[in-house]
Formats: structure tokens, C-alpha cells, sequence
């Protein structure tokens, strides 16, 4: 049997819908760039399937977390910008150089840093510095940026070619905290030498024509996230996730399902065991609250998600459909990652990056040749 | 700079630990076997250096979940006995031949799927039985074991070597359920040929001399979870989870933290950053509610996590130890995967599966020669 017969749970992702959700999100925040954010494996998604075609597209900026990130990115997008979001921790600056990244810097101690070893090198590259106007995560503060531009050698040493900020609500138009952090961009910004802006992620890219600067950095949006959840989705759909059905059981007498006996079945049915479990990121929290779906028809989850399997209640479906071998969807044309998330008590980012390594992966890439898997 | 040192979070995996929990185990029931549960990769903890460890130290049979685990635990313990939990799906069943698994078959489909094969060629391994005796998930039902055993000559074919169900509630020495699925195994299993039982995982090995039988299964016991979290945990811990720290903050004005601007922060301290977030199975769930410890004293996790990073409240931590590129112990000593569970509303056992690729991960075998990256 090939490895994709014997898979019991199927990842597609359409590489297509990302680069058209990045094109939908270029044409918007025209003349402004758009870069793409491709941190966590692109948000567990494949980096090396979706940079590539992304820099295909034009995308020409991208940014990752840790520098390992952006070397293995590095030999992705060989003519890219890459940033990395963590800045460098002393001593790794040369791997920067090596690189050819630029580390977002963070603070004083990292800004410090960078201008020594670009003081003494010739081949240092660029920098991005990073503006805290209120996650108080990472970036200046008000008060590190006035001594920062109290020494305009050091500032120079560095060659900042952006800053940018963070915005801690952007999903959420309604909060006063966007337009806090707008006007303290603005100012900030404003102590600073003429340079590229950049404050807006996916959600704020939607915010308006002022939170757009230079350049906004989506990711969860061209991974087909909703960038604006108080409101239709305006992304094509990334992720289709199908799990196995291993066996479907007659219930026909009153008995309890699964680990802790929790859930008690009364009426006569059918339960179905399909072959994905929380190992595999289909959170245990979806016990009891999850859905799957067999030919678009609801199926509730029952009873506690085990390690590896899942059961679902199948009575209203066909048996022809509810039998081994047959598919579930988990994610897909009836359930977004941002349904499952809902049901889950989370983020559709954090169902993302959990999906796990035993799922069959396939990459659509009808543009660029058809399938990878 | 090497790739630990650019490291910005560490998973040790004590691989002595998890040989030492095994053996403790084995001589907690002996003369009944010790098996070992290392699906899931070992419930994500590395299957390729834990697996050899505890063949070496005695052990003799493995259960994984799908083929695939198997075919890859095949070439890791070239003599031990494969069990497939999952069983065959029609058409997998010469995968398990050429690979020496023994399926555990699970519904009448696929006793029926093994037995056809079994007659045709004379290679076919061994099966197991699986009885549902209340998971109502996997299993044969009461009802399907009556049609089995009206035929001998399908019963023969299938080779069972072992006769095996699964406890609901064993994490529970109270629960009823544990005394009925006890009866319920042995009146079912008293049906078939005599031949090897197993009841237990690690929860059911706790219950009592009666619910050994001749094989148990554990797992999470031996991966350091708390078998019986009622009463102190008998086992050895095997996981650490360390995160660096790559900035710190000084908060002197009232102030909101992270995403969703939920956390205020309104006395003066200070707010560490660290590399680590819920795209590295620190999940989400822990935004204000999780802990760290910086040597040994005990942080607060402030407002929420984001996908790759953690604030801490480090206001309480001197200086010299709360700085960038310190450690900061997610998973260790002072705080188990079972506590982490507990503060995140789950179980050990997904704390463990969700464990992230970017740590830089290092198994000890100190028995077996030191350290593996």
C-alpha cells in the first residue's frame, strides 16, 4: 500500500489561496508593500511550499521569528528581505551577517550590540528597529528611544531601513487602544530620521488607510484566518484537514463512550472512531464541544477526544457514507480553523500551528505544477 | 554561532528516566510483562532514541497506533513484538506482513480483512483481540464476540496471541466503572481459547493485582505523568522545558500587556519576554494562568501568549538572574507536565503531544553514552 492509502488522516493546504490572499491583500493596501509573515513553519503550514511561491508572486519582504527561521528561509527566498522579529541575542549577530538578515531590534541592549558588530565589519546588514506603542512584549519604549536618538552615531551605525510597532487589538475596530497606538506610532516614528513605517498585521491592514504606512506584515490572513471576525471572512480558505474512520459501532442499548465515562448515550444510533486525536492538534478542549462533517452533513464529536482517536455520532448519516475508510472533515469547506477554534476556547492561529506531523501532508500548487506531497 | 547556542528554547528528554519509570513498573507486576506504549512518537518525546533505550533494558513489546509508527519502530527494535492499535484498514494487511506487526484487530471487518489474508499466504504474523468492555470506541461488542467465536475455524486463522481492552476511568480508584469493565473482561475474554490477557495502561497497573492479568501497557507513566493524581506521583520525571529570555522591561507607569490589552499592570516591576509561545505547545490556555520559575522562584505568566512569545511577571526576580538569554524552566523540576496541564485545563498527556519542533531538543542517555541532539 502507497504512504497516501495508508494515511488515516489527509492536510491539504492550497498553496494557490495564499498567494491570491496575499495578492487581495497587496491590491488593498496599495502603494503600501506587502510583506508576509512566515514565522512558526508559516503558522505550521509549510514554509518551504508557501515562501517560495509567495517570492514568486512579488512578495519581496518577509519576516520570522528566530533566527534559525530565517536561515532556513534564507535558502527559500535566496533574493528576499527576510526580518527576524526576536532581534539577536548577544554573540549571534555574526549568524545574521552570515545570513543576510535583518534582526528587528528590540532594545537598547540589542541596538548596543548590532551597531558594535556593524562598527566592525563591513558586511552587517540592515536593521529594522522596533517601536513599543503598548503589547510591552518586545520594542523601545518611549524613553529608550530619546536616548537612542540623543547619539546619532549609534543610530547611524545600525542603518535602519523600518520601524515598526505592534498593535495589541487590531481585531477589534471598535477599541480605543488602535487609536492609541496609531498616534503613538505617529510620534515616536516622528523622533526618528525619515524612514519606511510599518505598524499593521492582518487585522490592521483593515483598519483604514492611516494604520497602513509603508508596509503591513499579514499572516494569519493569507493563511485564510479572518483578519476582521465581527464580520464576513474575506479570504479564500487555506486548510482542509479529513480524518480516517477506523470502525462504526451499533449503539443499541444505554452506555457511556470513551475516557471517563462522560458521555452517555440514550437513544439507539451509531458512533464512528475516526483516527485523529489531540497528538495529532485536534485539541482535546473539542471533546463534547467539537464537530465534524461527512458529505457537508454535521456530525457532533461524543465523548472525550482520546490521544489518537475521535468519536463522532453518525446516526443521521447514510451508513454508505459512516463506514470504515470513509473521511471526516475536521477542517474544510464547512468548518474553518476559525469554527474550530470557537468550538475549541482558542484562536484559529493556535489551530493552526498545532497541527500535527502524522496527518498525510499534501500542498496544492495548480500554479506552479500541481501537487507536492 | 553553534545551533545550541543560537538556541532560544530547550526540551530535554531524560531518556534514563523513562528506562528507570519502565523498570520500576515491570517489577511493580511481574511476573505479568511490562509492555511499552510509545505511539505519537513516544507521546512526542522521540521514539527514535527512547524505544532502543527500553529494548535494551528488557522490554519485548511495543504498541503503537498506525503502520506507520510501526514500520518506523521496526527498524528501531528489530526483535520486539509490534502491536498496531489501530488494526488494518482493507488493503493494509501485507504492511503488516512485510514489517512483522502484529495488528490488534478491532471489529468483525477487519478479523474477517486479516483472516482472508492470513489463509492466502503463510506469513501473516499473529493479531491480537481487542474486546470494548465500555470505551465504546475500538473493540468487539459482546454480541460480535458471539458471532466470532460460533467460528473456530476463523478464530484459528487469525493467530490471536493476546486478548486485550482498554479502562475508562483507571486515573480514578474510585470509579465504578473500573469493577465493571474488570468483570465484563473477564466473562468475555473467558469465551475465547486461552491465551495472554491484557486490561491495564498506566492507571490500571495501580489498581490492584486483579487488574494485571498477564501483560499491562503502560505510557504516560512512562513518560513521567502521575499514574494515580490522587496520591503523589511514584514515577521519575523525564521532561524539562526551558525558555531564554530576550528582553526585559522596567513597567514604572500603569500599563496593559499583550494581546487584547487584558492584563494592567498598575504597580511599579518588571516583564520579562521569552521565546516561547503556543506555536511551541505552551498553549494558549496559559495566558494568565500559567507559571515559570527562574531558580527556582516561582513567575507569573502576565496577559496572554502569543504564538512565539511569553511575559512574565519577573518583578520578584533579581536583576542578574531575570536578564536577557536567561532561562526561564517551563517544564521541570519545580513545575510538572502535569502541573502545566492542570493550569492549561487539560492533561499531562497533551502537554507532552502538543511539545513544539523549535525547541532544540536533547535526550540524555546517560546509561547509553552521554547526550543526542
Amino acid at each position: 500500500m502507497t504512504d497516501t492509502a495508508r494515511a488515516l488522516s489527509f492536510l491539504t493546504i492550497d498553496v494557490d489561496a495564499v498567494v491570491a490572499n496575499w495578492r487581495r491583500l497587496a491590491a488593498l493596501i496599495a502603494p503600501a508593500e506587502a510583506a508576509a509573515v512566515v514565522k512558526a513553519d508559516c503558522y505550521g503550514l509549510g514554509v518551504e511550499h508557501i515562501a517560495p511561491a509567495l517570492a514568486a508572486a512579488g512578495c519581496n519582504s518577509f519576516f520570522v521569528a528566530t533566527v534559525d527561521e530565517g536561515i532556513q528561509l534564507r535558502h527559500l527566498v535566496p533574493g528576499a528581505v527576510i526580518y527576524v522579529l526576536g532581534g539577536p541575542l548577544p554573540g549571534s549577530e555574526p549568524d545574521f551577517a552570515a545570513h543576510r538578515l535583518v534582526p528587528v531590534l528590540n532594545s537598547l541592549a540589542q541596538i548596543t550590540g548590532w551597531s558594535s558588530f556593524a562598527k566592525v565589519g563591513s558586511a552587517a546588514p540592515a536593521a529594522a528597529l522596533h517601536l513599543d506603542t503598548g503589547m510591552n512584549r518586545l520594542g523601545l519604549e518611549e524613553k529608550e528611544l530619546e536616548r537612542l536618538v540623543a547619539k546619532p552615531d549609534v543610530l547611524t551605525s545600525i542603518r535602519p531601513i523600518l520601524a515598526m510597532s505592534h498593535l495589541a487589538c487590531a481585531d477589534d475596530a471598535e477599541s480605543p487602544k488602535n487609536a492609541e497606538q496609531l498616534a503613538l506610532f505617529r510620534r515616536l516614528s516622528a523622533m526618528l530620521p525619515a524612514m519606511p513605517l510599518s505598524l499593521s498585521a492582518s487585522g490592521g491592514m483593515f483598519l483604514g488607510r492611516s494604520y497602513r504606512f509603508d508596509m503591513a506584515r499579514p499572516g494569519a490572513a493569507l493563511y485564510g484566518l479572518n483578519p476582521i471576525p465581527d464580520q464576513p471572512n474575506p479570504m479564500s480558505q487555506v486548510v482542509r484537514l479529513q480524518g480516517k474512520i477506523l470502525q462504526v459501532r451499533d449503539v443499541d442499548s444505554p452506555m457511556t463512550v470513551g475516557y471517563g465515562a462522560s458521555h452517555r448515550i440514550a437513544r439507539r444510533g451509531r458512533i464512528a472512531t475516526v483516527a485523529t486525536g489531540y497528538a495529532d492538534g485536534w485539541f482535546r478542549s473539542l471533546g463534547k464541544r467539537g464537530f465534524g462533517f461527512i458529505e457537508g452533513i454535521k456530525v457532533p464529536v461524543v465523548g472525550r477526544i482520546s490521544m489518537d482517536l475521535t468519536t463522532f455520532d453518525v446516526s443521521e448519516i447514510p451508513e454508505t457514507l459512516a463506514r470504515p475508510g470513509a473521511l471526516v472533515e475536521l477542517i474544510g469547506p464547512h468548518q474553518s480553523a476559525d469554527d474550530v477554534a470557537l468550538a475549541a476556547g482558542t484562536i484559529g492561529y493556535e489551530v493552526l500551528t498545532a497541527l500535527g506531523r502524522r496527518h498525510h501532508r499534501r500542498w496544492l500548487l495548480g500554479a506552479r505544477g500541481g501537487v507536492a506531497e
